[in-house]
């Protein structure tokens, strides 16, 4: 009987999953949940003018999405002041990180990130078979110099460092991405994943050439614009960078619908300065839920809020088992000393409700344990 | 200034695309297509039901896909009477075909396909490395035992068999693939490409033991179903190389309205039936139109056709450009003697009007070239 040949590396990979879903943790509970606050999905999205666009197109379902995203991509051009040639348009920013790893990694290539920072990152790097390095936050940032200088340590293909960060909600300021870019070592690339740069102040964007070869910019849908169920990222870079995608990415991989709300997105500003809005009340929300409790939400400039539960790892997890016993889904941080926090996405008034109600019972729950 | 440094795959691979879409075709002649007939979408469905569906739920756009397809798959497993662990869902074949080739296929590693069959397979076995070996085409079938004998002579670890067929239309019985899976040389799987087998004949469909450790199948919701533009399709195998794809896929890839609608098509047999009803309709017709003009229609189980313009490439290829200047977008093999055809989907009977118009115009078009 014929057995399959995996590869190598395939054989050495465990069958893994950078995160579970909610939806396997409402099967495991027997009960689904009340909130939905832990993978920072963003409730008060997609304006009214995208779901109505969705809706509208449904007829197209039959259609493959257009393989170049052309008129995406050209809104998105217009958008940036920025080229066609500039952007790749892809499957989220995960299905975008995989096609940059895999144009860049491959076994005995080393990669930096941060300890803690995105494991879907860190899942494709392992995928693909590169060694990667981690460095520690610095006062729960992303730390600049520390990745530099572990990728010169090492000889780096590639950086990763999200800005604004999750799962912290930190940021640093454009000027100091600036600064890191002009002194990246040769042949490393940066890789600047801006999933939350909608929701973040606007001295947070760094003002970096498009055409630099050592920087590229991953944007999203998911977050600012409400589609995380789309599944709609793009990449920014020079030219010869962005069309190294063309080599290997999926061409007819976008769902048509995805294209299209994605583009109503982007063209109703005005429906994401709303977002923006309702996002900035939750945030300061949840800040005073925090403070009602005596503990200390971090600043985010994300549509989430990391708040410091006081103590070790140990309690935190306590509270968080304590809010997902509640209905209330919520996620941490997984490395010390970050994961003294709960991260808790921002949402409609009646989840923040949910959340005042239960993060007193939580407290509880962990401080009686 | 930092550039990046690539693989050295990567540095070999070609900027290419499977297939140009239609799009660009209709932005480089400065006007769009009157009839869409190029791709095999199905322009029949997808079912009312499902276009509800998607409607209904479209304001759960802001959610990502649930990561493990657990309803889809549950309904995909009892639909075919197989467990959950038989079963892989993706992002359309297309992502599974890479996914699949990434698992097995590295540099030095020998794949077999058919002359002329899928691109977007070659176009994923030459990014992961591999070495592509092709067999011709037998009487515009492909051919079990030429790919077998190949298979065996390069110890290959893959060989790729669509079943129905693409771009001819034609298939086997599903007796010749049991034949052909028992034949199989040791550590070679049969990679089974079944998308179109939802509008094929009962006795297309081999019986084949879910767990056959050599064998894995792919089906898609593109086209009996008529959602290309939703991307999912579903492998089906031995649970141990179901599991594998765990190692590498992107969990969170799914379009959650994609999930949606393929589980409202799947529970709506019905529609499928109909849908069924309408392609049959169309092929007949499709077949009429060929003999009208004096050619040959093969045979299909498919929802497209291919006419035999009755000479050689060159001169259909002279047909088909004057169909594309007249406005409708049809595509044709690419390998010589298939070359003589013209491919053209199924569609509305407007469509198949224009295409009984169209279709002597071109021919006298091409006689007088």
């Amino acid at each position: 009987m014929s057995h399959p040949r995996y590869t190598a590396l395939a054989q050495t990979l465990p069958a893994s999953v950078p995160f579970v879903g909610p939806e396997a943790q409402e099967r495991a509970r027997g009960a689904v949940f009340d909130a939905r606050l832990g993978a920072n999905e963003n409730g008060f999205g997609p304006a009214a003018s995208v779901l109505e666009a969705i809706k509208t197109n449904a007829d197209q379902a039959w259609m493959y999405g257009e393989p170049e995203s052309h008129d995406l991509r050209s809104a998105i051009a217009a958008h940036h002041g920025i080229a066609l040639s500039n952007i790749v348009v892809g499957e989220g920013i995960d299905g975008l990180l995989s096609y940059l790893v895999r144009l860049l990694v491959t076994q005995g290539d080393h990669v930096v990130t941060s300890d803690g920072a995105y494991p879907t990152f860190n899942y494709h790097v392992a995928g693909f078979g590169g060694t990667l390095h981690k460095v520690p936050y610095n006062a729960d940032h992303e730390d600049p110099e520390a990745l530099l200088a572990k990728a010169r340590e090492v000889g780096a293909k590639l950086i990763y460092l999200a800005n604004p960060d999750n799962p912290m909600g930190t940021w640093h300021k454009g000027t100091t991405l600036e600064e890191m870019a002009a002194k990246l070592p040769d042949g490393c690339l940066l890789l600047l994943d801006e999933a939350y740069i909608d929701l973040a102040p606007a001295d947070a964007i760094p003002d970096l050439a498009i055409e630099h070869p050592g920087v590229i910019r991953m944007r999203t849908f998911s977050k600012g614009y409400g589609l995380a169920g789309m599944r709609v990222g793009y990449a920014l870079g020079a030219p010869e960078l962005i069309t190294a995608f063309e080599k290997i990415r999926n061409h007819f991989g976008m769902n048509r619908l995805a294209q299209i709300a994605a583009l109503a997105a982007l063209k109703d500003q005005a429906g994401l300065r709303e977002i923006q809005k309702q996002v900035e009340t939750s945030k300061q929300r949840l800040a005073q839920i925090a403070a009602d409790n005596s503990l200390h939400g971090l600043p985010s400039a994300t549509n989430f809020v990391a708040i410091d539960c006081g103590a070790d790892g140990e309690f935190a997890r306590a509270v968080l088992a304590s809010m997902i016993d509640q209905g209330i889904f919520v996620r941490m941080p997984f490395v010390a000393p970050q994961d003294r926090c709960i991260r808790i996405s921002c949402g409609p008034e009646r989840e923040m409700d949910l959340v005042a109600h239960a993060l007193p019972v939580a407290l509880k729950a962990a401080r009686g344990a």
